[in-house]
């Protein structure tokens, strides 16, 4: 249904497509395939590309204060492929994982592939509740804690730097995994950047992956896993049976990305793109959605997070979306598909605010809050 | 240790360096960006990319007699992962897996990480004796049989047409997925194209895994699945899980790769080399190896299977492989890493035949064969 040009899509987490440095990507793709074609040819390593791996470090995660050795590093294809390797490696049938009251569905999946148990934690506006986080922890006995730091998918929210500190001893306290899945950080619009979890990891039980399909293009497959140098080995081992190793060319390209320096002004260039599209789309909702619709203004990222007045078993969402999508040719995601507390969502819409530009973002708004008020019975 | 100049490796499974197409990717790679960048650098779909899988089926499967459509197809990021996804759709623990006696320890990887049993069907001259699969089918009721019919993986047989024709009557009888491994076949250098089994399956019970990892580079990581629809969806299903989407820049590359109709010169290219190589290592074999050494001639593929004389009992062919790489510098695959029967293949050795020029494949036999009259007691 993309493909329709009438289609306006809230729906996906696409980047901007005229945020990918295609140029800079073809040339880089011709001068490493020059270079070292014949090394990129061969079979690969399972861990990653050794330079890829080591400008990782020196450009992504160590400027954001985490100090890691190579041995902390693995190479994956996509942070996707992190959920399914995390859940393969620590999962059994029936074991707990918390993570986000809303939170990405692709990690449910592989969760929920694992026949795990997965537990929401409960979210105000700065994100998860330690105080809820640990209840759970003492009472469901988690492998592990999966959480998205900063703009979280779905909600918009950043967890503050105190509450960060207090995750980190909570895995210490009660020896405990996190998942520190941060796929967005580098899209900051506005305000202070805020310092991983991982930089308040003493006990070493924290495991930060970083994409480069927001950064970059999701196309290359791409993403950098650093934490506990033995539980990345296990990760190791699993990926080896899964697919052997990443594709060489994708982390070639990266590596040279990295190191000719061209990051910082990438994302100078797309957040601005960014924030200016999210404000029009917060512009939007205030105007458009039904009266008493809330939202926490997101400071970077991607998505907005709509909760539409009243009682939310009011609500059923995954039906009008399928609706929306035929009637009024606008896509979103409801509440629901992200939700890992049952019924706590049904009232809550993830709205995506990179894709569309600014004349399509109003329109799809004002035919989506008509049809709101038409289908919810809120009708101011 | 591959990367001493001394060392001589008989031990992977890469494709002869100076046969890769560098020139064509770096062309291909800048051509299919510019045309299509946008839709390469952007979220793919998990059956993997349209064109790809067209031209798959047009340029690598039909001609081989296999009729199937886009529905039966299947990107995978490379063989290892269709093993991977088999595993997961197909198999719970303690379930039973049957393979060719000596198989690819990649794919029996795989299988023990999904907790199966492996059971393998003793081969002769001809790969699997199919009395003895049938014995097995009916005694350990499997999920699957997984065999590599075309210039095997380790010991270089082919299955000719009638045994393949009655792998796919036992698929039909007893309601039996085969997963038929093909990744060697284009590499034949002597003899007549034999048919896969998939082009017997009457009763849409198996699966054809083709790679490009042999053909074009293993650093794309691309492969692709034929099979049935319905077992091809569950398998994308557990992709999805597992990696989102392939990389679709490889993809697009394959896909201008086999249009532009680059693939028979290649295989024309390669596979005489491949020959030249394998009629060497023979010569050597026969030279220096112990007397009662033992081989299948291969007529394609990668791989030549020695059996050392006497009792495979009174080998420890592990700890020598060992010794060997340390003392002599020579590297090579000893059965017991590819043996699906315990204790079955103790005095057999895999040699690769492609990665080594012929100066190297007769000082490493040399070297190798002084070594083993040594060291296994056999001085002839």
């Amino acid at each position: 249904m993309l493909g329709d040009p009438e289609m306006i899509s809230f729906a996906g987490g696409n980047p901007a497509a005229e945020g990918y440095p295609l140029e800079d990507i073809i040339r880089l793709s011709d001068k490493v395939l020059r270079e070292k074609g014949a090394k990129i040819a061969q079979y690969g390593s399972t861990d990653g590309l050794q330079e890829f791996r080591e400008s990782a470090l020196q450009y992504l995660i160590k400027p954001r204060g985490v100090e890691a050795a190579v041995e902390n590093t693995l190479t994956l294809t996509g942070s996707s492929q992190g959920f399914d390797l995390m859940a393969r490696v620590l999962l059994d049938p029936g074991d707990t994982v918390l993570c986000d009251g809303a939170t990405f569905v692709g990690a449910l999946q592989a969760y929920h592939m694992a026949e795990a148990n997965v537990v929401g934690v409960e979210m105000d506006d700065d994100g998860v509740i330690p105080e809820d986080l640990e209840e759970k922890i003492v009472r469901c006995r988690p492998k592990f804690f999966y959480t998205i730091p900063t703009f979280q998918n779905p909600t918009g929210k950043t967890i503050p730097a105190a509450r960060r500190q207090k995750i980190a001893e909570l895995a210490a306290k009660y020896d405990m995994f996190v998942l520190e899945d941060d796929p967005y950080c580098d899209l900051r619009f506005r305000g202070e950047t805020v310092p991983p979890i991982k930089t308040f990891d003493r006990a070493d039980k924290v495991v930060l992956f970083n994409s480069f399909s927001k950064i970059l293009i999701p196309g290359l497959r791409l993403g950098v896993a650093v934490g506990p140098e033995e539980l990345l080995k296990r990760m190791s081992l699993a990926k080896q049976a899964a697919i052997a190793f990443s594709n060489t060319l994708g982390e070639a390209i990266a590596d040279a990305y990295l190191r000719e320096g061209l990051l910082p002004a990438q994302i100078a260039r797309i957040s601005p793109i960014y924030g200016r599209r999210c404000d029009r789309l917060a512009a939007g909702v205030d105007r458009f959605f039904p009266k008493g619709t809330k939202y926490v203004m997101p400071d970077g990222g991607m998505f907005l997070w709509a909760e539409l007045p009243g009682d939310p078993q009011n609500y059923d969402l995954t039906e009008l979306r399928m609706k929306a999508l035929k009637e009024i040719k606008v896509g979103f995601i409801d509440g629901n598909e992200m939700s890992a507390i049952p019924g706590k969502f049904r009232n809550c819409i993830r709205l995506n605010f990179t894709r569309e530009p600014f004349e399509r973002i109003d329109e799809g708004l004002e035919r989506l809050g008509a049809f709101l008020k038409i289908h919810t019975g809120v009708s101011q």
